[in-house]
């Protein structure tokens, strides 16, 4: 890829920077499966102390730490109540019902943000034709919902009341630590509303693999035990977890920067009469693309002619992420570069093939 | 249950009639396992036929004819799309997610009734992060939509819709039979615009036991094996598809009079000022409680005092159905005490506890 | 089929009796899934006193009573311990895997018999890399095993060996009335060895339908629970019920006849040289055809030829099944065409041709 | 651990050489969810064409390649053929059941070693009641086995056989550059006999992390699909792929070292009248302890009391596993500390207890 090109497609396309790069050359490691692999023990002991919680387990991606969740959670039978854009629902590949015979009850939210009301009366009564209501799954931030950070005061009331009907809660946090930095509230005050919670170290955190599930110690053991089973046990796991623990050492802090470069962006987004942007909370910006311009595939093929990426993630929006690797000029030259193909586009103007779109 | 209960849970609870029962002590059996059971293998003749079908195979229930239809067109992590109020989705302990893999995705419909603009831009690209989407799900008439009958036109832009998608369409008929009698329009026009078809024997066509899956011919010899998985093969079958057989032959023109007698009851509960009536179009009646009368489970009881049994659906609706077991007379006597019980609820007098609730 | 066939194939062929028939068309019914069928909780009484268990319950056949046990006792990722020509793990389309996710490992028994020593040893430790070891299957009588009687001082040894690891110990009792006759030892008592023990009505003795799960009361609840989630909880049940209680009312003295008639036929072919017989303990003859009779496939299609229908139940290996449509005088007779049909084949005479093979 | 430990617990425990650090410090990377990642790209070429397939795909582990070929080849209801002891049936908390609904039939082997009339015969008929033979899987070389290396005239029938039947072949060879390095035969050579392969990074060839699954082309795309459900699809995972490809290009020629080693320990193990020391073909050495020593579990605490680790791998039986990261030198000391520990403990000495015993 030319140096010249802006990659605004994820917060997952991040490098390791030579400090990270050092800390993982220089990792001890042990075979975390028969043994404690220390880097990885350390890491896992950083986070659950982040996150306020016992316990900690690392996990290859998101998706295993979100489904490993749901197995901790439910049997087969059980369903989860969730909000229908979120990441669980949506982007694992259905593996709770697939791996996990659990089955999902969806409420469309606000930019991703459900109300308690929505969720009150929703608990099944023991009866042989029901599924039994097990758990509500939140997400914060929001991925579909634009990087929206939930409200604490609303989560802490779904918490709240499905604690109250017996039920789990679980956080996917994916991008816990952007709501972190969005809010100025603490980790484990927002995880001490979950029982458990998973956090993403290869998204705005920059490490290259790896996340992890933080809980009470006795699920960590079961998800122990579901990890071997979805084939996640590694042997000298440290050599990436030295990573997640520099990423958690060095680039928290500057996930604010990230912020800050999303508003540049949807500053200019926000200029251009063919775009129609949904509130910017954190790190991602997403923005609807008016008829005239000829639908979003073609503006990401558009804007990736000029040497800008995003994701078009329906045939009418777009996805843009601030990370790590993308400085606050680039965001400023990308987002001139928006409101010029907008420009274009409405003026009929292409340089562009669309080859593909697949949201 | 003493002779003076009129009993309106469901069309379910209706006994065989003598001449059923002649029926069933004279049929002819075979093991339609190792063999073909003659009775059996008449009622799976007849049924393809009314449906127009090239096949059709018995069930012990609808929720196994259904939950064997998403077999069929399913594989682990393929979805279907559903209304959020159907059977399938709602009352059959998510078997198709629990025995099959599959994920729901639900709309909310109208009453029951999707339009294919809720549907349209819903079928998920080929993505590895995506479940398939692979089926829709209709459900004709609505149990929970107060047994609605979809609007045909709005059936077969769906179905339309969903082949063009190369979606296969299910239709759960657990109660065609009452949409056809409603609509005036021919079972056989009505499965046209779907692959399969569930209908059921034991509710408004009086039955004992039983329901049938149609469909192609290679569809239903799968359909074969997965009832085998299920444990639902049996052996001198016969001996109650015979009565299933008879039902079709005697009760299927007689299902306007189930329909005449919700009428009558629908005429009762419209003229309580404290309830507020769904319209009915079949054998359906719901109707809410209002908050002054305390709910659902204390009207349900206060009615079973006075010799009328019903269901409790929600904390705050009333379901009633008219069948083959309740007559012109008793439906108009119910609905008096309807309405008594309503006039007494909301002037403080109430004769009995509530036991249980549970919708 | 004519009236001159003798039916072989499985005792699973019999139709319900005239007096059986009369009772079914007499029972008293109710709505099963709603309330309670009558005769269906007669039966289910009768059931579980005659098995000395707390309570039992009706189900559509014997696979889904011996998989519905599995899920009482197994979650995915357990394991049971059976003998590896079992019914529950050969002929029940592997649905304990398929359907809940559950691990068999099988032991070679000695015509279906295992012994406690095969056993000592093999409860998996504790470990994330190995399935729970959680149950042990025994099937009375052993259908593969030609309908041996498992030794009651084995069955002892091997539930108490099951029940000091804390295994849970199922029978497969779809013949346990035939060990009962051939043993002359109460089924209570052979029940009281393990926790559940499905048995089928449709074999032996004589019903058209049906099967049971007896165990201690809180299993049974789950089991309804199961039941319902695999589309087995049917309506008036009692129309089939009742020929199943009739069934246990009037046909299990006489099970007696069929082991005598068995012996008919072992006495038969045990006079040809090209046969070879296994121990006949019960109802069930197996023997092997000598290789220059040409295989078992040509043996069945030949006895079908000559009126007498059996199954090949593999290359070399012939099953016929006593029951109460067969007399002692087609048994005699059936066993003159057998071994009339050994002497032409070996002497090169054939009639018929093969038309499949279906072991 | 102190640096007098000579860990012979698993050719797992290898830490990165410095060279192997060094490139993986050095790896180019990119987003292999999105994009590709050039390192791992370039393994899985290597891989590839090492194992002469089309393609190849990088694991988490080697657990995740094997059920990955399981779901690839077989669906719900399916069964596949190994032997007994096998890795994928044992040591994988049952995955192909727990996960996919596969059923496992199981063959006990000659030291790990099946022959091809013991597979003849078992492809079972299509009928309602039985599963679908398969698929058959093979392991090379053989872990509990001790290490043995399939013969390969035997494989090859077994190959032949399985694809004459219509049925897939898998091999699990995590250690397959062992059975290369002893047999002398080529590892394309022994993957031409099968549809799909694993292979081990992790193991003696001494990266931490990672597996490899290889194949047709469209199959290694079917895994890529199934490796996102598993969760595990990584990101930046040139950082661990690049030590992969470091072990295949500079681990492989020094197998034969791991196996010389083997032949101290097992020269050593002969000597001991208390041992009894299975056949050692590659790197893993298995002997069973005789019963005056007191078991295998206190073998295991005397031996680690002394500095050398191993496992006990059955109450009477030690493994022991030669690798990177232990010299003839340590070999030999260990060979001596295991010969005299036997001494010690037929004479009574024991200086350690045991804390646990998890084989």
């Amino acid at each position: 890829m030319a140096p010249s090109i802006i990659d605004l497609r994820s917060d997952t396309v991040t490098k390791p920077t030579p400090g990270m790069r050092a800390a993982m050359a220089a990792a001890e490691v042990g075979d975390d499966v028969i043994d404690v692999d220390p880097s990885c023990e350390r890491l896992e002991q950083m986070t659950a102390k982040l996150l306020g919680k016992e316990a900690a387990i690392f996990m290859p991606s998101g998706s295993m730490s979100n489904q490993i969740a749901v197995r901790i959670h439910c049997k087969p039978g059980d369903e989860f109540l969730c909000e229908s854009g979120c990441h669980i629902y949506n982007y694992e590949q259905g593996a709770f019902a697939q791996l996990s015979g659990v089955v999902a009850r969806t409420f469309d939210g606000e930019q991703g943000v459900l109300t308690v009301d929505q969720l009150k009366g929703t608990v099944r009564p023991w009866n042989d034709h029901l599924v039994r209501t097990r758990m509500v799954c939140l997400e914060n931030t929001h991925n579909r919902g634009a990087g929206r950070v939930q409200p604490f005061d609303v989560v802490k009331e779904i918490s709240d009341w499905g604690r109250s009907e017996g039920l789990r809660v679980h956080l996917d946090g994916a991008r816990l630590m952007n709501a972190v930095a969005a809010s100025g509230i603490a980790a484990d005050r927002w995880c001490d509303l979950f029982d458990t919670v998973s956090i993403c170290f290869s998204k705005g955190l920059g490490a290259p693999i790896g996340s992890a599930l933080a809980g009470p110690k006795e699920m960590i053991v079961e998800a122990r035990r579901h990890r071997k089973l979805f084939g996640g046990a590694m042997r000298q796991v440290g050599v990436i977890a030295s990573a997640a623990a520099y990423a958690l050492e060095h680039h928290v802090a500057r996930l604010v920067d990230d912020h800050a470069n999303a508003q540049i962006l949807a500053t200019a987004v926000s200029r251009s009469e063919h775009l129609t942007l949904l509130p910017v909370d954190t790190n991602i910006i997403i923005f609807k693309v008016s008829a005239r311009l000829g639908g979003a595939a073609i503006f990401a093929a558009e804007l990736k002619s000029r040497g800008v990426l995003c994701f078009a993630t329906s045939p009418t929006q777009i996805r843009l992420v601030t990370h790590l690797d993308v400085t606050a000029e680039e965001c400023q030259t990308a987002g001139e570069i928006i409101v010029e193909v907008a420009q274009d586009l409405a003026a009929g103007v292409r340089r562009a093939q669309v080859v593909e779109a697949a949201y």
